[in-house]
């Protein structure tokens, strides 16, 4: 970084916060970048360690910067990133881990026979109904995921008296109904935004959106759950913090 | 299923394939369906089980159908799952381990200055090289993922002289630089392909594509790699296999 002008009618402590701030801004500083430690940071600078401390904790008050004790400091990513790739958390667990604040509206929640294809992976007899939900979850920035669950009725009878405004739909299978849910596949693909998808997550038709599609199965070995669900990728971006071994 | 017609001209185990083919050709059996288990779908058609068998075979022979042990007989999937999601693994071990026969095209090799949004994620130092390794990998059905890879060339010396083209950058990593690969943090997205995505997968510009960035790190916690990978979603699914606890 260009040195410090102490001449200058601007606190020290907020040259260098506008500086790193340009440095996010122009991309030099990428979403997850580490800044070198505070030793070397403040001598590269020619400041004390406490001009530096005062500067970043401005950017981590703005959100610009975080710290991770024992890793040292980051740039933010600005885009929620959920670990759903890489755990059976729900995108429910995970903005609650993050502290993200969402809303959830209800569009569908309804009995009914199950499409052909979702009849055959939940393995419903002949006769059985599904519970049919559809949910769009949106941040402070909008929707960013477009949900349709299909959940054997069978299994949780009764299930679609449930509010899925306030309850999450693992949170009501596995405390309300007691079932253990055990496993899940899940697919990812990039696919372009049909009719439906388009008007939920605010995208023009066509626009490259995350597909998931998933089956939970239970510790018994039944798929309880199917789902298809829409991501909106500026807004939201599926993250796995994967280990070799 | 309708009954088998016995007096047909048409073998019963070759009546009993041709309609589970149909099954599978329609999506009333979707892949990963798990079919019922042998006794039952037998009794089910009122044949024997050494006939059912025999159909089984003959469409397990052509691909449509995999029997997993103790599992019981699934629907194939026709598009690749590589489960590079769930674990820190790559495209080739992946296609490797699913006997997928893949063909790699090495588009470049060669030492640079890494752009800055890479050199600060790889901690690159001021003046520091990386190697930038742009590959194209494809199985039968043609192109499935173009590869830009940046590997610090201060950890790996002399990494631009690799034959990319029948050996795997980790297997590099790990094998000839006897560096210890620990952990990566991969994000998903859906993407328009741009000019030279749409080029080297044959997708038209714009077309949704699935994007993976990812840096890696080694046991001692310095960032040796940065890739960015695009993903043709139409030949090649990423897959996970998620435990809830």
């Amino acid at each position: 970084m260009s040195t410090i002008d102490r001449d200058a009618p601007v606190a020290i402590h907020t040259q260098i916060s506008d500086r790193i701030r340009l440095k996010i801004a122009s991309g030099e500083w990428p979403p997850h970048y580490r800044l070198k430690s505070e030793p070397e940071l403040a001598q590269e600078l020619g400041v004390s360690r406490g001009t530096l401390r005062r500067a970043l904790s401005t950017l981590i008050e703005e959100g610009l910067l975080r710290q991770v004790r024992g890793r040292g400091t980051f740039v933010t990513s600005t885009i929620i990133e959920p670990a759903i790739a890489q755990k059976l958390s729900t995108l429910t667990e995970d903005f609650a881990r993050q502290g993200v604040v969402t809303e959830t509206a209800v569009i569908a929640c309804e009995l009914m026979d199950p499409p052909k294809p979702v009849a055959a992976l939940l393995e419903a007899g002949v006769g059985s109904r599904v519970l049919r939900l559809v949910r769009v979850r949106s941040t402070e920035q909008g929707p960013v995921a477009l949900l349709h669950n299909y959940v054997r009725a069978d299994i949780a009878p009764g299930i679609e008296q449930q509010d899925f405004g306030v309850q999450s739909l693992f949170g009501v299978l596995e405390q309300t109904y007691r079932l253990k849910i055990a496993s899940a596949r899940r697919t990812f693909s990039a696919e372009p935004a049909s009719d439906e998808v388009s008007a939920a997550l605010g995208l023009p038709e066509g626009a490259p959106v995350q597909y998931l599609q998933q089956v939970t199965y239970l510790d018994d070995d039944r798929p309880v759950e199917y789902s298809d669900v829409w991501i909106h990728s500026g807004r939201l971006q599926v993250t796995s913090l994967l280990s070799r071994r």
